[in-house]
């Protein structure tokens, strides 16, 4: 029996999930549920669509749904709320407040008697798994995340979000001294700004006024504040021409010393090089399904993160052939 | 209270959790139990040594034993022995006879009521655990582990156990073509012998037979059956000038396909670049110790491996910072 997955927000990511379930025989894509008219809605692979409202009526036909709103605005109401009846995955990336998105979830979820896996893709996701196990296995280090070059969706969407805007990329770029200072073993500080620059190219509706949208775009907390970030205007048809794919990428670097003396220096590194950010993040979330699904048929309730999930719930194979085959 | 820790075997590997412990402020090293007469046994930070047949009476004052023998003949024994009576940790690396260590392992710390995780360390160990993420996120694609440049403590180990043999190190080297390859995207399939070489230097006994001991080594089976091996007998002193480090590292590049039409190609790369592998492979059995005694406290019993550890275990920081500081 496949388990059967329903996605919520028919975006990049939404999209990307109905790719990424093709790819896992052990899957399959209930449907999709949107808040537009699900007659509107032509999807990639011929998936069913729903209206979100009617989503309560499928609950018994679904196993795990997979979240693929906003982190700005639609998350923050919609993870608690379908964690009261559904297990589900989000990928909710405003680092600074997940402790509170958790919260919420955790008392629908628990609630529910659910499992909710919040902050799942590659940063929040891969790169925090990668940074945790670094900083356990060398307690005394520094580590560095750098990100790209590449487009960020989240901080894409953010400058979308600004009144006057009708398209925009932001890239995301690791400044080259800041790389190389990190694989050194000399552990120095870097600060947010001089590790990488934001560079966003923004498409403005006629007459808006675009020093205001620069200004909204640099002093915007949590997302450029803290960069040296350079804005862009150009065309709708630059833009289409220039910016339309969405790579990504980064790096997670811990140096780490070791011995009775600390004469040892111990370098751990891992890195993406993402032809589809979206594409990515969302086989990363469908593995995160899997796991929300395996966890709950255990008797597991309540919200996780990628930090409690065990390697092990992400793959399809058995322990006993993950054993054999890849220890 | 810390966590009270016992080393089992005091080789380089067991020196190496000597000093890692003392990295890590929540734990402290009971003593070091050893085959040896504890009155010879000089340690290096002043830890108590104890007497092997003497343990089972400081079973109440022990948390975990981490178990610092070998592979080939030390850790098939000893780890099932005592987990019956201990949470225990060990790095058995034979990965054909892993399942086969696991059944004997998991059957006495069941019975035990403890937990006992095997094949800890760097791989296995993170390099499996990169491994079973990649696979996971990246279902039609193909991984490949490298290693080194660098000594391998299992192989050189296993080529000081022939008759003749005084000393030996094996460098693994992986080959730059199949590197490059790896990180192409084009998945090749790269055998066992055209991704390393291996170099052994030998120091053997005055008379020993040279030929039989270099055929001994190249048709060992797991260890350099399936490789180019090439064999350098030197002098004692030789190996003493030119081959005193034991540095490692190594990488696992998984590179995968994704999209309606496979479109768009990802590369994840995981490396280590480790001036001291017994060093480094302490420090994962370390952390792995620390996920040992929450399981436990929890009341997980039984025989687990990385697969089966949620990465919260390895951290001395609490979930709620955990979320806070590196989701």
């Amino acid at each position: 029996m496949k388990i059967k997955i329903a996605i919520v927000g028919y975006g990049n990511l939404g999209k990307g999930v109905e790719c990424a379930i093709c790819q896992n025989d052990d899957m399959e894509l209930y449907g999709i549920f949107s808040r537009r008219d699900p007659k509107t809605l032509k999807t990639l692979t011929g998936a069913k669509a729903f209206h979100i409202d009617e989503i309560l009526s499928h609950k018994d036909e679904i196993d795990v749904l997979i979240l693929c709103g906003g982190s700005a605005t639609d998350l923050p109401t919609q993870t608690p709320e379908l964690a009261k009846n559904f297990n589900v995955i989000d990928s909710f990336d405003t680092h600074a407040k997940i402790p509170e998105h958790f919260a919420a979830v955790h008392a629908s979820a628990t609630a529910g008697k659910k499992v909710a896996i919040i902050s799942s893709g590659w940063d929040p996701g891969l790169f925090s798994v990668n940074r945790l196990y670094a900083q356990a296995v060398l307690p005394e280090g520094e580590d560095y995340t750098f990100w790209g070059k590449g487009v960020s969706q989240g901080h894409s969407d953010a400058i979308r979000r600004i009144d006057g805007v009708l398209d925009a990329r932001q890239y995301t770029i690791p400044v080259d001294a800041a790389l190389a200072a990190a694989r050194s073993g000399e552990n120095p500080t870097l600060s947010t700004r001089e590790k990488h620059i934001r560079e966003c190219f923004v498409v403005a509706a006629e007459g808006a006024d675009l020093k205001r949208i620069e200004n909204e775009i640099v002093t915007m907390p949590n997302y450029f504040a803290d960069y040296d970030t350079t804005v862009h205007f150009i065309t709708a048809e630059e833009m289409a021409k220039n910016h339309s794919g969405i790579p990504h990428g980064g790096f997670v670097i811990r140096c780490g010393k070791t011995g009775l003396n600390k004469e040892n220096t111990h370098v751990i590194e891992y890195s993406l090089k993402l032809d589809s950010n979206p594409e990515f993040t969302s086989s990363v979330i469908v593995a995160y399904a899997r796991a929300a699904y395996k966890m709950q048929a255990e008797g597991q309730t309540g919200c996780k993160t990628v930090f409690d999930v065990a390697p092990a719930y992400l793959s399809p194979k058995s322990p006993e052939e993950l054993r054999k085959t890849i220890l």
